[in-house]
């Protein structure tokens, strides 16, 4: 905006202006510069559009103590996390922002900074959204847009009975990096860098958007992990009408979590069940494996089969040293 | 979703079996009866996708005693209204919700139902979102999107010296609707009829979503008046480079309105700076005018000349009985 409208009647910027210093630079090209009272967007023909909406708010999706930047990475990198797991590339978000009364500039300058490197990061521009006064603490909508070739949008309620159930990445980081925050007993097992693993893996999820495409090319059905890993392949299990068996061992760890688990076995439970992974789960049929594994590695990231698809209703079994488990409320729910 | 996965630890429904009573029977096509992660839209050849979110935040954008309905109204309406200010026919919209710890089924029931009555009113069907517990109040973010045949949106910046400046419906009711619940000298004046427009006009936004397809043919320039009359204005007068002089007479005020400035002749002022109107104000050439006025008749909204587009970069003056005005700070801001 050529002429922000000055200050608001605490001495802090009004609205046009602190769209114009922290959120103009932001936008991508159907953003109009956030002038306009509305974004511009011309689908690629032959695409059709994924649309994903998360929002985030203070004390339950993050702590008021986090770091203004990474509480924007985490709003931006959870939205785009539902993309990759649809296939979908990136093409925008809007972000709605309700801000606490205590709001300061420093905060909003660290928070529209790290946002920009995220959106830099995840090749998701800013396309518009709306900035207003909160009644308590912080909260964050963002609605992402991504595209696909038309048709292929990867459905949650296509795994078929065969299928290699894979997960990217590790799963139980963020879990256990959220419980690290209370000193518990275990944590004097591990190292400070394992600590620090951990606690950053619950502060700033990497979204898999890099492998949206092998999520395209190879999955029958797929979904982000973000209420636990039990939990939301229950979830993908029920919606195809099918069930699974995975095999407990080879539940993607890192070596932080190995190591939590070794000190206290029960936290495996916590590793499966936590949420906030940020992963993708899917299903595909084996002769795809080898190529999808493969295509993974070639943007850096790991997949780990670890189950298969089978017939059934019920939730999936978790098979472990000859015991067998069932999460029937695997998953976290906000109510 | 087939099987809702239960009750949350208070007795409530969970967040799926919420999503699957409340939301999913308002899901449009694209919106996969909210049964996956993302929803999946095919955008229609030839067109560009016009996409704007608006959060709206208990006891700043709406009061807690409000009725549910109204509040789901209001949400997708302000939004609707930002569609139609560029010309766009609604496609669908996203929903952000951060209930606050004591909702209830009840009052849920009372929102969807809402919702989906404005949702069928506005021709808008919900395609995803995200439900949450927020912090505080009750917080609420629309993202809608809408579309026009491909570079035909209409701008804010496009106002041109000797454009007609025109808006939609009557101006300030809303504004007076708001000031009318602590019960005002004024009020005495008013009628229980007109006392009811007034707090309706606060309560029901009437997004011009009919008045699309006229904005888009005949308007230079186009915004919805949601910040107040003046300020927005100047907003759109600063975008396009240009000044305007408005006619105070010419200025549409509801029989109630008019009375009520009639008692109290400060209330005018209230009026064209108060906000929450969702009407729109837009620019055009002469030669449209009677064409728009036409148009806009035949999908029953009134429509005002109210001024002129002028050389110039100072605020808008508006003219009343040989006196000029000029509102300065006439734009509500939450800052």
């Amino acid at each position: 905006m050529a002429e922000p409208s000055g200050h608001g009647s605490n001495g802090r910027p009004g609205e046009d202006s602190l769209i114009a210093r922290f959120f103009a630079p932001l936008a991508g090209e159907g953003g109009l510069g956030l002038k306009d009272d509305a974004a511009c967007l011309s689908p690629r023909p032959g695409h059709d559009l994924v649309l994903t909406a998360d929002a985030l708010v203070e004390s339950v999706h993050f702590l008021p103590e986090d770091a203004p930047a990474s509480i924007a990475r985490k709003a931006l990198g959870v939205n785009v996390s539902d993309l990759a797991a649809k296939g979908a590339e990136p093409v925008g978000f809007l972000l709605s922002l309700a801000l606490p009364e205590a709001w300061t500039e420093e905060w909003l300058a660290a928070f529209a900074s790290g946002l920009g490197q995220a959106s830099r990061d995840f090749s998701c521009p800013l396309l518009g959204g709306d900035t207003v006064k909160a009644s308590g603490g912080l909260t964050l909508s963002v609605t992402a847009l991504g595209e696909v070739p038309a048709g292929t949008m990867v459905r949650r309620t296509n795994a078929r009975v065969g299928d290699v159930i894979c997960v990217t990445g590790t799963i139980g980081d963020a879990a256990l990096g959220l419980k690290l925050r209370r000193a518990p007993a275990w944590a004097g097992n591990l190292s400070p860098e394992e600590r620090a693993h951990l606690a950053d893996r619950y502060l700033h999820p990497q979204p898999r958007h890099r492998l949206a495409r092998a999520v395209r090319e190879h999955a029958h059905a797929a979904m982000d992990v973000s209420d636990g890993l039990a939990g939301d392949l229950a979830k993908m299990m029920r919606a195809s009408g099918v069930s699974a068996i995975v095999e407990a061992k080879t539940v993607p760890l890192s070596p932080a979590a190995r190591k939590a688990v070794a000190a206290d076995p029960g936290l495996f439970d916590l590793a499966v069940t936590g949420g906030d992974d940020y992963e993708i789960l899917c299903t595909l049929p084996e002769k795809n494996l080898d190529s999808f594994v493969k295509e993974a590695d070639s943007v850096g990231v790991m997949v780990s089969a670890i189950g298969r698809v089978v017939d059934g209703h019920e939730a999936a079994v978790f098979r472990m040293q000859g015991a067998e488990r069932r999460y029937d409320a695997g998953s976290f729910s906000h109510f």
